[in-house]
């Protein structure tokens, strides 16, 4: 399975300018599975308020998810991305799946930082895993990273690889994530965007992380880039660290 | 406080000269608050079978911890080691926290690594956290690294900082423990051994995380090393990872 990232930095407020980036960058990936976009893929992250914010959100089914489906139906692979979502008045910090013949499922931050607190929900549709073929993909956006239950909730419901959209303003997840992949024996492909917006400067270094929590793929910080590896999904599925331990079987869950 | 690691090798089934090799390194620690030392200090590793392991096992007020305490007396600090533990006719691999008054507290292993399941028995304590002074002392041993319900399970009760007794093959611990004290945002010592004992080459490389997920020390892989740094362990009762976001606070125990 061909999985990778597009590690890029989004047109702050202009739809059309970051969907025209994403299909030029896409044309390079033919033969790809698939492929994570960065958090709030859509629009930028650095909203002056939830007016704003609102005004520059779209539904599940609008211009920029109808533009992902479109993408996946001509080059064949599925794509995870960050975006901007309104639900009637309400805005979420979302991630989408979608393949060719639509969207595939939906994910909405739980974890909100800092002062997106003042903008979005928390999220409300917990923590679902979804199947593309023999791969269950889960989603986790940005600083759901710190939370170690999360990646361990989505391993008890078998997912295989997490694909985790992200806007790091910090280096610490690029640490973290490798071994959140070891201890729960998964993948995770984090697709950080990399640039400034007015007083953030995102950290890039997007990595793929495997079940032994080798990084098989850094970007660089600064600079756009497009990532492809091979992975074998079925090393996701085989828990055992030894041939007698098992990180899942092997919890004391009469303890915790 | 100063807090530190005595990376050497025991000497398998020799409990004397294992406390002679103690005591000599003890003697260049004055002024320290809490130290660790291996897992199995008291005898090595590698046992040929449960009998011999039977035979090499003493209880929690033997020989090994009263050294211990006399050692705690004499320098006015705390000791945390792992000791092959008799209890009746069970062998535990155990972890004790001494200080000048006496034994403080125990933990037993709960997950037990390859064959050592052959050996002794699950720990049966559950994951209890010990006072000294301000401070909140919680152990882990060894291969109880892998499982983040551990340590977080820990942090909800309050340890500041885990001691870690280890006999390491793999250098994949020293990976994720400077992981697991930043998403708790803790203090731990992990103080593995070093040398060889038959088939088994240990890795060394003790280190002290902080609360960041920073490595403040880090033993070589081959020699004995002691290492003792002064840490604030106030920092590890503040929770806060930005000003509007709480590692503990912000969990979404909705969800998991």
């Amino acid at each position: 399975m061909k999985t990778g990232y597009l590690q890029f930095a989004p047109v702050f407020s202009d739809i059309g300018a970051n969907i025209e980036r994403i299909s030029a960058m896409l044309n390079g990936c033919n033969g790809a599975d698939l492929l994570v976009l960065p958090e709030l893929a859509s629009t930028g992250y650095r909203f002056d308020s939830r007016e704003q914010a609102l005004s520059l959100s779209q539904a599940d089914d609008g211009e920029f998810v109808q533009f992902l489906v479109e993408q996946c139906a001509n080059h064949g692979f599925h794509l995870v991305a960050g975006f901007n979502e309104r639900d009637g008045d309400l805005l979420f910090n979302s991630s989408v799946l979608v393949g060719p013949g639509g969207v595939v499922g939906k994910y909405r931050k739980l974890h909100l930082f800092m002062d997106e607190k003042d903008i979005f929900e928390p999220g409300n549709l917990g923590l679902p895993v979804f199947e593309i073929g023999q791969c269950k993909v889960g989603m986790l956006v940005c600083f759901d990273w710190v939370f170690p239950e999360a990646w361990r909730a989505m391993a008890l419901k078998g997912a295989d690889i997490i694909c985790h959209p992200s806007n790091l303003v910090l280096p610490f997840a690029q640490q973290a994530v490798p071994v959140h992949t070891m201890v729960n024996r998964i993948f995770a492909i984090l697709c950080n965007r990399t640039g400034v917006e007015k007083d953030l400067a995102f950290t890039g270094q997007s990595i793929i992380a495997n079940p032994s929590g080798e990084v098989l793929s850094r970007a660089p910080a600064d600079l756009e880039a497009i990532s492809v590896v091979e992975i074998d999904i079925g090393a996701a599925k085989n828990k055992r660290i030894t041939p007698r331990n098992d990180v899942i079987a092997d919890r004391r869950t009469d303890i915790y």
